[in-house]
């Protein structure tokens, strides 16, 4: 049972090569009764019988069609306009159909390799004792203060007269929105279960469309308790995605295996590359440094913009490099002060993990676990919304603890070699873009 | 490094009993030095050395500590109103702290135990070939017809002018919805990879508040192609959730283990023994014919109530039952047709597994695979939202297939014993209560 992939005829002789999604590879049904074979066309959902012989041609196996010995049947047959064909099509073209674009080969070993790296991620933080945890997508919180959430209420919402005004009677008691991140969360549950991990979708409401943001798209989130060092967190994360690319190297044939064309192998193997070498480590003042004689209008203070996190990790050090210690105004407000820190220009002990051609894929810090200078931090930024059950843990029982956050897709862009972020999910959801 | 539980004070001997949240298992501290444990309380996180030593109690080893060679130093004070003691607390009181709860030996158990079911799935999955998809949580259908969504736009929404009329600009371009269901679209994504299984969250706009109900709630969902029988779906989820049990027996000392008391324990462990016979499987016809005998007002047509389905599978067979084919009108539009069926009395193809003292636990059936059975369906059934991407699968190369979805925290709450639902997850949601 399967889907056709190709009807290839020949005068004497005819080919069926038949999918049914597990696999990247095809079965090829051969035929002798080549004018049987005109009734079939590719995207057909077929049942049929046959013998498994030694296959002539690459494939181990084949299975051999006999007209008076085996039956054969179209389950689901194509419309004429079914956009599925042998020949190449532009992931551009396949985002336009959204029901159908999985059937091709590329497609589907993607999604057969995020699935891979779920399992690999999941054994790799059983190894490390980690509970796997989920924490809620709808909150009242405001983890990252940057505003850009989602705001939620049933489809006909209850409302109230208050003061003759029509006033929306909120389902959760008060305004909830979906998580941006589910750090907060999370160290609570490190509090109480020493090293925690997750992997759950995560919202934005941000206006930008570019080929690297999703609306939705899935966070791996890990809060790790009695962690002092920003070191601690960053071997940690190289050891992870290292695991992952061993991982995945030994056991997914998959797509190195398959219909990627040699050039896009190539590619991908050169990415996977990474494993041997420790990754280097810079502080945000160093990558300062550097990028000035790369690019003279660079000044301590500036973020680091993408192409420069590019060039850093891709030109420059030509490895995936860690950047440390960023000015405290360009993070948020659980970050605590770097340890060797210079008052003049204030940093935090938070690290990026950047990668090239991807640039930033891992963001992650120590936490403020000291009550007071949490509570002025989050003063200072004027952040508003009840945080008093995040500041409680730091008055009982606190620990020094840190965490990160990886963008799941962004590891599946550099391991893939594909370039935009909606070709390595399932239904890419952006502004303006929710076909179904 | 850990966290205090219980200072034990003795004569000439006192106890501190630390865990660092990783095990049910303590750490016993033992100290000659009565009066140094003057200082500490339960809940204070401590650095402490000291000669791991064979231990004379019940534990294989303990920490022998002596004042003038090791150092201990809290690192984390507690408040006089830190509200975690060794003495039992009420889960009810508990879900009033949930900065503090998940501190307690049985929640941290369960939560452990939670994140051991998901790694046994995980495997099961993978052993059965299974792709692991990440389906969207936003979505424009409307998956079960009922309405009871959340609509979602961001916190500040644009909006224009529309004949004069001020009208929100959708994000999404049109009103979005988080999913009540993921099942339409891992129907699209079985189309492609054959069989395909998520674990997510899921979203219900309910105002019911029960011990059995969340607004957030995590669902397993699978769908599998070329099935054409409703026993190849219920043998599929009876080894499944045996799988689990064998597991966690074989591996999860820890909840067994654990501080669930011997009453607990002796619950628990006669729950996990549905391992060995095979589960009954019947209509829901021979259902109604059963439940007569036991309540005279039953007739043929009505909902099974969830006090029935109890009755049905923990007195009537003590054991996990199967109950398929339930009349057409009470399901929704997707099922087709049984295969003996009753005009009369017309029903579908689908089930419902029951079991003791939880009842409904996975629901699923076969998925209609005939384009026109399913217009028609959804045209009687007046659902207007855009279903062509769905529809459109029917016309190219449609299989036969079928798939279940199983609450999760369902599955937790009898293999726990555990009675509400809100202390299997870690930050319950539901109407009025979105604390954090």
């Amino acid at each position: 049972m399967g889907h056709i992939r190709t009807v290839r005829k020949f005068k004497k002789i005819g080919f069926l090569d038949i999918t049914d999604g597990s696999s990247y590879k095809n079965l090829s049904v051969v035929c002798k009764d080549v004018n049987l074979l005109n009734d079939f066309k590719v995207g057909q959902s077929v049942y049929l019988e046959g013998t498994v012989v030694e296959s002539k041609g690459t494939q181990d196996y084949e299975l051999s069609f006999d007209v008076n010995k085996h039956k054969i049947k179209i389950v689901g047959d194509i419309e004429d306009s079914y956009p599925i064909q042998k020949k190449e099509t532009s992931f551009q073209f396949l985002r336009t159909i959204p029901e159908f674009r999985h059937r091709t080969s590329t497609l589907a070993s993607i999604l057969r390799l995020r699935s891979d790296i779920e399992f690999s991620l999941l054994n790799f933080f059983k190894k490390q004792d980690f509970v796997k945890v989920t924490p809620p997508m709808v909150t009242s919180a405001d983890t990252e203060g940057a505003g850009e959430q989602f705001a939620l209420e049933p489809i006909n919402p209850r409302s109230n007269i208050v003061n003759g005004k029509e006033e929306i009677d909120h389902f959760f008691g008060k305004p909830a929105y979906l998580t941006v991140s589910t750090q907060l969360h999370l160290e609570i549950l490190a509090a109480s279960l020493n090293r925690v991990w997750t992997l759950t979708p995560c919202f934005r409401a941000e206006y930008s469309n570019t080929n690297r943001h999703l609306s939705e798209f899935w966070m791996l989130e890990a809060e790790i308790s009695f962690v002092e060092e920003i070191s601690q967190l960053t071997d940690f994360c190289e050891d992870m995605i290292k695991s992952v690319i061993l991982d995945i190297k030994a056991n997914s044939e998959d797509v190195l295996g398959s219909r990627f064309n040699d050039a896009e192998r190539q590619i991908m193997q050169e990415r996977w590359d990474i494993t041997d070498k420790k990754w280097p480590s810079i502080t945000y003042t160093e990558a300062i440094t550097i990028l000035k004689n790369h690019d003279s209008s660079v000044q301590w203070g500036d973020s680091i913009s993408t192409e420069h996190e590019k060039w850093l990790a891709g030109e420059h050090f030509q490895s995936p490099v860690f950047i440390t210690d960023y000015p405290k105004s360009q993070k948020p407000f659980y970050m605590p002060l770097s340890k060797n820190n210079d008052t003049s220009q204030p940093t935090v002990a938070c690290f990026d993990l950047i990668f090239p051609t991807i640039g930033e894929l891992i963001g992650g810090s120590l936490r403020e676990h000291n009550y007071d200078k949490l509570v002025e931090e989050l003063q200072s930024r004027g952040m508003k919304r009840d945080m008093n059950w995040y500041l409680a843990i730091r008055k009982n029982g606190s620990v020094p603890h840190g965490g990160f956050g990886m963008g799941f897709e962004r590891l599946l862009l550099y391991l893939t070699s594909i370039e935009n972020i909606r070709d390595v999910v399932t239904f890419p959801r952006s502004p303006q873009s929710c076909d179904c």
